[in-house]
């Protein structure tokens, strides 16, 4: 190897070229097929070119080594492979997770964040960026109905969630916080069993233990029932534990079902337990017009937790855990730190945000959000969310419609997630034949379409059993803002999954 | 308002104009103003356009509305306002943080991964990233000696260092996953005096509490003291905790020092407890070759944090845990999900990693480093290390040799970070007048040259006390590998200090 300051020498020569690489990745990025943002094209680009993991490791030069350089030409196709093979989210068959699909003014957001590369701790390093987030969570806690709330935006549904337990936990007991849970009775929360797994990872890290979150049953909706929710309450005190929390949930994980908040906060009242509301999902209906009653009582509740990155289109991550109490944030999380929060600034420190966070480093995450409501206003927002979900009404219409190839899993359903099997043709029997060995078959058919959607990249829909019912997989198809889709797309949707769907050896 | 439809219609009327938009932020990233990334522009170039929180607020409409809409060139100046008015920590004499100047491909990686918008949990959605993951990880694995390990990234340090707390105590009291810590004697963790706030924040959110992260004290290097932390393991036995983990740092976040790993290893043998090490500012030493010696015992860690986005330039965020132990993380942390950790997928579902997080949805954080790597090889960023750290010497000499107008916190340092004092003209008195009163008006001058700083956009310090000394605020210093600084540019900092110190009011 060259020697140490001919290396270093040719580093600090090279780095004006280096600098120029970024336009080749705008030129990438220009591509249309990189985004296939353009339904025109949709036909012809696919979602993913599947490869097996040993295949891919095989095709492009993963390993990094100590001395060996790639060429700017080199690093240019490597993007390329990257591209290729990755997953294109933003591609309007993509409907595989809860998010995906971008809001182009959202991803201008998302760049210009990266380019300026700072954290969100400070005024001083992020003097724009600060004041962005604070209006974001001020007008979302507006729209929240809370009059005094405070918030902070975290790296994920699970990081948000987990703020709401440890807030609750810090209001039950303060001393928590210097002398820990040893000495406690033990604290338990509960949510129902269709909610989000955060919920007992948080238990575990938090050290209430997975056990203490107690899980609560659901009706044919997949709404908690507040009957076992009060059964459980009693049951906990019973056995010496201290009820602390209950979560509920605004848009489940599969079914998309909302909690009753209304009920579940006048239960939390009468047992003085923190209520969250995990609206992770469900959150984009504060915006909504038609459905905005989705979120009926949210503003009973201590704090909830919303992803923008899903619904809306905002790029991932955007989580916002918001509460309806002005200063416990600051109160639960702060402690002393001269080097980053001092005191003796020249500006005003109530403006420096960061030890709020339970992160030092944070990513700025309000501005691509911020972008997207300057660009359309949050109303606009609203219409796209309603839209969202009045297509899934009409792919519920259209799956009754072809009922003898496709079955719902509830026969109706609140938000834009749409659950329903495939039944392949050499399965369609009448219905006094559909037995438990009949279903049983036919819960092994998503996986084998889904093996078919990947290879031939035309369409990706998730699927997913569902334990509270005891059912088995079953695909789960959700309807976000973008790219907003025309009633012509939901009958490709079906037409794919009957085409692979008679591909597969079953 | 329009109606729902034509506004429906609008919005997906106009989305092909509005993914068109991107192309305007690409021209806004390509003026030489965003990233300051030229040497000889420097002294052209503002780091910084600094106003006050309310001036800022007027000059830039912040506000969200329910209908209001920007129209495209509206959103381009509000872009061009928010360049302006933002740091540029990629301008070569931002040396504010612990992070800050990219390596251009690292910003390369960053846009695609932003354009890519996927999330790490599972091969299926992000097939090609999933491999990058894991091949850093083993990579940084070997690089560190452990020949089994395992790793995830995380939304920086503080989350790092929580997953080395959870580990150590999942490892200690498996039963803690399921049942809390209620029942147990006190667990307790030894970490500096000198080391990050983010163990204690840990300490609290994990239910330990603050109270039982003890602090240990430090020699004159800002080392741990292995005799104090022998004796408070003793004395926390003997008040009937359980010690179970020991923090040592690597690179204290002040001072940059480096514990004595071998020294502590013993101990925490000695005493059965886990040994981390919050390498997230020292960790780029593994690279290095001059200065290696600086993670000599590191393999003897349990485990350790390291974030690539500091010294080395890599974007925000970048930052991984790594584990000696090979299975440890997943069984720690997984539990079954359903929805999105099937087991009957059509390809080998080890490749899915997400389970091993405590976060759902996760930033793809290891490409951008992957292309840095891929680009320069490991060999180089090392070389870049040992630059940085050699500069950083140099400085200390240049500031000893202007010992009138600048006084040095210590006589050597380990790491990169230097810390002095600047003494304005009117207190350059001989050294025996140098008194009590004396050192506390020192101790106010940086933050007046810090605002001066601010206000005139050409330099950004760092400053800030350090309390396990009693000492009041003092410039720190840090160098990085980007831009790859040249000596003349250690002389404008010092004389640009000397300048701005000048134009206080005391």
């Amino acid at each position: 190897m060259a020697e140490y300051g001919a290396i270093i020498n040719g580093v600090r020569d090279s780095l004006t070229d280096d600098w120029r690489f970024i336009e080749n990745v705008f030129k990438l990025l220009q591509n249309a097929d990189t985004f296939c943002a353009d339904p025109n094209q949709w036909d012809r680009q696919k979602i993913v070119h599947f490869m097996q993991p040993d295949e891919l490791k095989k095709l492009i030069n993963l390993s990094v080594n100590e001395e060996e350089q790639c060429t700017r030409l080199e690093i240019e196709q490597l993007c390329q492979q990257v591209i290729q093979y990755s997953v294109k989210t933003s591609h309007g068959r993509f409907h595989n997770q809860l998010f995906g699909q971008l809001d182009p003014y959202g991803l201008a957001g998302a760049l210009l964040t990266e380019a300026l590369n700072t954290s969100s701790y400070t005024f001083e390093v992020a003097p724009v960026f600060s004041l962005i987030e604070t209006e974001i969570i001020s007008t979302v806690c507006r729209l929240a109905g809370y009059t005094q709330g405070d918030g902070i935006f975290a790296p994920g549904g699970s990081a948000s969630n987990m703020y709401g337990l440890v807030l609750a936990r810090y209001k039950r007991a303060p001393n928590v916080k210097s002398t820990g849970m040893f000495g406690m009775r033990p604290l338990v929360l509960f949510t129902s069993e269709d909610s989000h797994y955060s919920m007992k990872k948080a238990a575990h890290w938090l050290g209430i233990g997975a056990d203490n979150c107690v899980a609560i049953r659901t009706n044919d909706n997949g709404q908690m029932l507040l009957s076992d929710l009060e059964a459980q309450i009693k049951a906990a005190q019973e056995r010496g534990c201290e009820p602390f929390f209950i979560n509920a949930t605004a848009g489940t994980t599969v079914l998309g079902a909302f909690d009753d908040f209304t009920g579940i906060a006048k239960l939390a009242a009468q047992y003085d337990l923190w209520l969250h509301v995990d609206a992770c999902l469900g959150g984009a209906a504060l915006l909504a017009y038609k459905h905005s009653s989705l979120l009926t009582g949210l503003q009973k509740a201590n704090s909830f937790a919303w992803n923008p990155h899903k619904t809306l289109g905002v790029p991932l991550q955007c989580s916002l855990f918001l509460t309806r109490e002005s200063d416990l944030l600051a109160r639960c999380n702060s402690i002393e730190v001269n080097y980053l929060f001092q005191q003796d600034k020249f500006y005003d420190v109530s403006y420096d945000t960061g030890n709020k966070s339970v992160q030092c480093g944070r990513k700025i995450d309000a501005f691509k959000f911020w972008l997207m409501l300057k660009a359309r206003g949050y109303g606009t927002f609203g219409h796209l969310v309603d839209h969202a979900i009045d297509m899934s009404r009409l792919l519920e219409q259209k799956l009754r419609e072809r009922t003898d190839r496709f079955r719902l899993v509830q026969d109706t359903h609140e938000y834009s997630n749409v659950c329903f099997w495939y039944i392949p043709k050499f399965m369609r029997v009448p219905k006094n034949e559909e037995n438990e060995q009949w279903w049983t078959r036919l819960f092994t058919v998503a996986p084998k379409v889904k093996q078919q959607m990947a290879y031939s990249g035309t369409l990706m829909v998730g699927y997913t059993p569902l334990s509270s019912r005891g059912l088995g997989n079953f695909f789960r198809m959700v309807l976000t803002c973008f790219p907003v889709l025309k009633t012509e797309e939901l009958d490709f949707i079906l037409d794919e999954i009957e085409r692979l769907g008679e591909m597969c050896v079953y």
